[in-house]
């Protein structure tokens, strides 16, 4: 799968991503990790994200967007952006697709590259019969906030009041080894 | 997968459910959404259900607790809770299992069938080898909080600010159909 885009002031692709673009990912994730202000976070190592996106059973899909290397990032780079998905489901409505992460490097923004990779993953999730697509934000991510429901996002946390949970470490080891 | 229990009280199993729990899982989402507040919101089809749940390419996983015949419900039913679940992926930390939906019939509560069917949840998670289990309640649901806290869950969303989003309809439509 392959878009070409080309707005008034750039050209770019988004595409599938391949196990060869793992260590751009890697730092995408890392920089959004920093942009979050959580770069201590991230403990999924290169060889887990191939594993794990690219072997048989995939656990998640990813795209990218690349632009020509003529117009590179500063420091070299032409994979400037990332859209991070899977599949869940709703026992009320069925098939989601979930967007886990979307990240545009800074000197990349503004150019629509961030609405190309969202889009891209509403169009694949659409195709495979989702009737929704979900994500998260944190509350003080303005702009981000701004830019989804600009799109047309609600904000079911606020609408709605759902919280997000988590067992994690000791909690989570305690309850997978309970025995009634 | 099956295991026994034998509270003091009560003897339940809890195994994975067949296509032929269909119904009866339907029944519990039905109660569940009641319970929520968002009865209307439910148009999942039975059909939907078989085919999403036991094809070839499930896109997710439901545990069913289940009483012997004499002490079957009020109303004559034996499958009195379900835990339903699927994987998901944090780029931070890896495989997670996400916990959709659990519930026990108010006949039935008080008995740690619950906690049985979440703690098996993450039994399943930790072996496929994710490191958290998530989920998430709505915030005025006060004995739920109470029941997850008690074992250890973090509410993210009151501790990092986490909002769940969704684009559902129009605005769902739009965007799979956005060209830039």
């Amino acid at each position: 799968m392959c878009n070409q885009f080309n707005t008034s002031s750039m050209n770019y692709t988004v595409r599938d991503s391949t196990r060869e673009d793992c260590r751009d990912i890697m730092r995408l994730i890392a920089d959004l990790s920093e942009y979050e202000k959580m770069p201590d976070e991230v403990k999924l190592t290169h060889k887990e994200l191939e594993e794990d996106g690219f072997s048989s059973s995939p656990f998640f899909k990813c795209l990218v967007a690349e632009v020509p290397e003529e117009i590179q990032s500063r420091d070299g780079h032409t994979i400037v952006g990332y859209g991070f998905y899977y599949f869940t489901y709703c026992t009320w409505k069925g098939r989601v697709v979930y967007m886990e992460d979307l990240y545009v490097m800074p000197e990349f923004r503004g150019k629509g590259i961030g609405k190309a990779l969202m889009s891209r993953i509403a169009q694949i999730g659409r195709a495979r019969g989702c009737v929704r697509m979900q994500f998260t934000v944190l509350d003080w991510n303005k702009p981000s906030l701004d830019f989804y429901c600009g799109q047309g996002a609600l904000n079911l946390t606020a609408a709605e009041g759902w919280q997000l949970m988590r067992f994690e470490g000791e909690a989570f080891e305690k309850l997978a080894q309970a025995t009634n």
